[in-house]
């Protein structure tokens, strides 16, 4: 029997899930398990919380660490990291390219990994039509306009939405998460753990 | 040359600081690092943060997840864990007494064990007279009246107040908090990675 697949569930602002889109790939193959990338927006949960911007600028103190342990998180795991000159970029638009993205996997995923890199290592502006547009054009896309153009098309709206109500109902509140069926598993730190139990389904 | 201390910032009322307190010591002796076990008040910093409550029954999701996170990770790390019936119990008994302990570190570890096991393990009240009378009864303790009595002297009230200025002082905002010197760590997860920090400065 072959192990069930993990979804990982990422928002484009958030940092630790910069860490584990460059570094999820290479875990879940060496488990045995496959990944699907599920990009959501995290602003409607947090804004249902009360918060109107990152925790991570509402709490000064948590903000502070966060900033210090991304530096030594992504030293440890071997990714590229330089603290963005504003934070949080809007997601919005990456994020509709990404839904969009979905049914080609391997480009979804190329194309989240290196939206992360402009805006956590090159201090691009990801909220720029221009710099995603270059993101797209640096890829071997067949055809990088229809993408862009899927990406406002209504369906591609209207999937963002339900991903978004799926996320509260399935108990998200935070990203990176790792879902395998009702099974949660939040936070960068716990990719192993949710692999292991994944590989654990498969065995028994 | 020696390795630097690791102070370990621990509330009573934090379920992810009774896994650290009951592996820390084990753990440290590995990696060949004191410890100092430093007990505080979060209430006061959460107050500050606009919380009257602990953030895990402010925020429902992220509560439900955390009660399955430490079923999780308390079997990871082999710490007896149930559920208790109260979360999170008021600490201010039991951390009077911890600051009156201070003087003696042994005892001190031995009673903050206890204290997290009766609560985490046992449902017992904590913040009850008896009860927390209990466990220092349970312990090989000269004269556990003498604490008690000390518990509620000024000097330790004070000491706790300072402390509590301290802790925001030097960046805490939650718990377990790792410190060595201005390094600060949180979070259980993360007592591999301050212990490893601790174990560079001695090597370098």
């Amino acid at each position: 029997m072959s192990a069930p697949s993990l979804e990982f569930w990422f928002e484009f602002a958030s940092t630790y899930s910069h860490i584990a889109a460059q570094r999820i790939e290479a875990t879940a193959r060496g488990a045995g398990v496959p990944v699907v990338w599920r990009p959501f927006l995290l602003g409607p949960i947090f804004h249902h919380q009360g918060w109107n911007d990152s925790p991570f600028n509402i709490y000064a103190a948590k903000g502070a660490y966060m900033w210090k342990d991304m530096e030594r998180q992504c030293a440890k795991h071997g990714v590229p990291f330089s603290k963005p000159s504003k934070f949080p970029r809007p997601s919005l638009l990456a994020t509709r390219i990404a839904v969009a993205l979905e049914s080609s996997p391997a480009h979804l995923a190329e194309f989240v990994r290196r939206v992360y890199l402009a805006n956590f290592r090159d201090d691009a502006d990801t909220t720029s039509n221009d710099v995603i547009r270059g993101v797209l054009q640096s890829m071997a896309l067949p055809d990088s306009a229809a993408v862009l153009e899927r990406a406002t098309a209504n369906e591609t709206k209207d999937r963002l939405r339900q991903r978004s109500e799926e996320a509260v109902a399935r108990g998200i509140f935070g990203a990176p998460t790792f879902l395998i069926g009702s099974e949660l598993y939040w936070g960068n730190d716990r990719l192993e753990d949710a692999l292991a139990y994944c590989s654990g389904l498969r065995s028994s």
